[in-house]
């Protein structure tokens, strides 16, 4: 019933309105956001996929069957839907397995269990573990200055969350740095803000002749436990033991697919509009968050852009990538589709953040473009964005992700939705990471501002400026 | 040395200072007020011996090894302080484990594990668990009105968090109404304010007659999980379904101890002030907000006042009271211990709400004391007190606690320490209870204002209004 309500409404689309101003650039896509607007705002509908999406399939990392029963889920909601040329476009993706886990501390007066994840892509230990003292070090400087001590010691970064970049080092490559000094294992601080003794996983990596040694994250409230504990070392008092046991191993990898539909084109069918965000997730909680919520806000943009009839001059292309988290080879595998085509595309955008309140869009793109784009949008988006301390509201430079990169090195311009997002890395690649971090209201919001500016990109005469190859992106 | 130092300052306070003004009722006690500021805030000590007690021991439910190991401790480091009658005072506690325990969520598309934690005292399941469909109510009036639909399900409680009071009652309660409307097992939302899938503890009972059905905390955020998944049930989803495997069980009373010291009376050294905070804790964290922190700012509080020689005219004993948590037994045996005298204590007084940034004390005494022990005490703790949306600031009626409750109901006028402690049912019971979650500079001013009003009403020559047996006592 709702679809042919929209239906009916969107006729009234095509009648010039009488105070359209032609000096006003967005006048010409006024209309179609008033639509897109009224239509997100309208009820709940976009949230509610997103809860059934992640109530269903739960969390869903690279090689897992639930990653796969989500997308054929997808596949056949997107048909479902009525958009054109739905279909799972092959990769083949990296397949680490967890395991049974556990970190304990050993002290003199009893073991105490510690929250922990392994990082993935981290080996395991011996089925029995590996029991091991604690070396602390607050940074990979303080690794250099204490090496004597790491030997045969598990290391652990106990260094407190700065900025995603700059603390996130240390979980990348902390093992390495570790096995460089001969600890037998590395430890992180987990990268994230407020902790309620939540443990971060996330991605790590190996260097070539250098000892694979198996990595975790323990929680804030651990790593500062144990720190206090190397501080009264001088005090006499023994240094921290951990026993790590971690059952994690990479599998064979195994095929996987992003989820690709489109709108086609009315005038210039060849010519796309990329948008998406990643349908895969780290192992636990439930990926609604990151990036659940990111596949959903441009899937339902581009749903009710079909639903209203609104049909742009360009093609607009939605693509959930799989195995963003630890490969991007969903990523490769749809630039490599596009072939030479992939510099052309007029704007590539990804959602990749947190469906949080709306606060604007980073863009990127050749010279001029940013204030064509702008021009042509900003208007349009009154009264659906919120304020924050993380960005400033509207459009503005900045946009990037590690899916459309691959896109933007080709030369397109690249986009991100930006929200406000504070408890971001309260959440990120923990089990906390679940939907009702996120609020209804303004999720329909997010949906509605995405829907006008990939509206605006994909209808707006002109073609936005390509990068250069030495524009700084953004993954 | 420090110590050395303190005494030498205290001999100062022996000196009249000319700026003295009698008609302060505070001013008798100024001198020995700026004493023990000066010495709390001189350093970080206090803070430094609560990290000390909860790294080396870890979380003490009462019954476990742990809480005796602490008590062992706390007891040779009052002696070593130079606290006077240093002795563990026998009470018998129960001996409740949780064992090996988890619950699934099990679904059509994958089976989930779901953060929880058994209630303290329930029953456990059959080695192979129960796994019965999910019936979730909003509230006990809820339940009654679905009571045909509860037989052979298990009866989740998805109740949010309103005050404390309010919401517990579920948590306590929940089991026993479950039971009589036919459920098998009974979840409850966790008994929290910001949750990052974050199982909160606690204990709860069971009625005579009423079978004993296991029952356990879920997360806030599987409580809403399994609520939507019900709300989808009209739309033909299926019910949720629950796999819960308790291990628990309670073993026979265990011999426990609270931990009581005292400074004598100058003057009138049978009349005593009785001051602490309890020494178990739940079997999660490191039980340092819930009640490390309590016992922690009382006893530094009696230390500074012995180091600086400061003697007043009645005794203050020192309790650390055992099984707070589930049973009580620790203040019903101190009662016990005091007869008739119980009645006659000059002040009962309690830090157990978390030892954030002091805000101030609640105090009930019989008609007039406030008035009196506000004069005498209030200038004093100028520049020591933070301010709170949860209580105004200084010294306020309402005074009590669960370990000072059996001397109240005898008459004693009762206090507790109260602080900004928004953030304390974050972490109430959970493994997030670390010590972190304080401050060193907030904590040694909880120590300066507890000492100071610890040091008036011992030092007061009236004896504070005795309550009546009609007066409202907060547990």
């Amino acid at each position: 019933m709702r679809r042919f309500l929209l239906l009916v409404a969107s006729l009234a689309a095509l009648v010039p309105t009488a105070a359209a101003q032609p000096a006003d650039p967005s006048a010409p896509y006024a209309d179609a956001a008033r639509l897109l607007t009224s239509a997100a705002l309208a009820d709940s509908a976009a949230f509610e996929r997103l809860a059934l999406f992640v109530d269903t399939f739960g969390h869903r990392l690279s090689g897992s069957d639930a990653l796969e029963a989500a997308i054929d889920w997808a596949l056949d909601e997107m048909r479902a839907d009525g958009l054109e040329g739905v279909r799972g476009q092959p990769a083949m993706v990296p397949h680490w397995v967890r395991g049974t886990e556990s970190a304990t501390l050993v002290t003199p007066t009893g073991s105490w269990p510690l929250s922990m994840l392994g990082l993935g892509g981290s080996v395991g230990t011996p089925p029995r573990g590996i029991e091991a003292e604690v070396l602390v070090v607050t940074s990979f400087d303080d690794l250099t200055a204490r090496a004597a001590e790491a030997p045969g010691r598990i290391v652990l970064f106990d260094v407190p969350f700065t900025t995603y970049g700059e603390t996130v080092r240390y979980r990348v490559g902390g093992a390495i740095s570790a096995a460089r000094a001969g600890a037998v294992a590395a430890l992180v601080r987990s990268v994230g803000t407020r902790s309620l003794d939540t443990p971060h996983t996330g991605t790590m990596r190996y260097a070539e002749g250098v000892p694979r040694i198996p990595s975790a994250a323990v929680t804030a409230e651990a790593a500062a436990r144990m720190h206090r504990m190397q501080d009264r070392i001088a005090d006499g008092a023994p240094r921290p033991v951990v026993r790590l046991v971690m059952g994690a191993e990479t599998l064979p990898d195994r095929l996987s697919r992003n989820v690709v539909a489109r709108i086609t084109g009315r005038e210039r069918p060849d010519e796309r509009v990329v948008a998406g965000g990643h349908i895969d997730s780290w192992d636990v909680g439930q990926g609604a968050v990151d990036d659940g919520g990111g596949c959903v806000v441009v899937w339902e943009a581009v749903r009710l852009m079909h639903a209203l009839g609104l049909r742009p001059r360009r093609t607009i292309e939605v693509v959930l990538w799989t195995n963003e988290e630890n490969g991007t080879r969903g990523a490769a595998a749809y630039r490599d589709s596009l072939g030479d085509a992939a510099g052309g595309v007029q704007l590539a955008f990804e959602s990749d953040s947190g469906v949080y309140a709306p606060v604007g869009f980073g863009l990127t793109a050749g010279a001029g473009g940013l204030d064509t784009f702008r021009a042509a949008v900003g208007p349009l988006l009154d009264g659906l964005l919120s304020e924050s301390t993380l960005y400033p509201s509207g459009i503005e430079p900045g946009g990037g992700g590690a899916d459309i990169a691959p896109l933007m090195r080709a030369g397109a311009p690249g986009m991100s939705l930006r929200t406000a997002a504070e408890p971001y890395f309260d959440v990120h690649h923990t089990d906390a990471d679940t939907i009702d971090k996120l609020d209804p209201a303004t999720f329909a919001r997010a949906v509605a501002a995405t829907a006008i500016v990939l509206y605006v990109a994909a209808e707006m005469p002109e073609t936005l400026p390509r990068l250069r190859p030495d524009d700084a992106i953004d993954e």
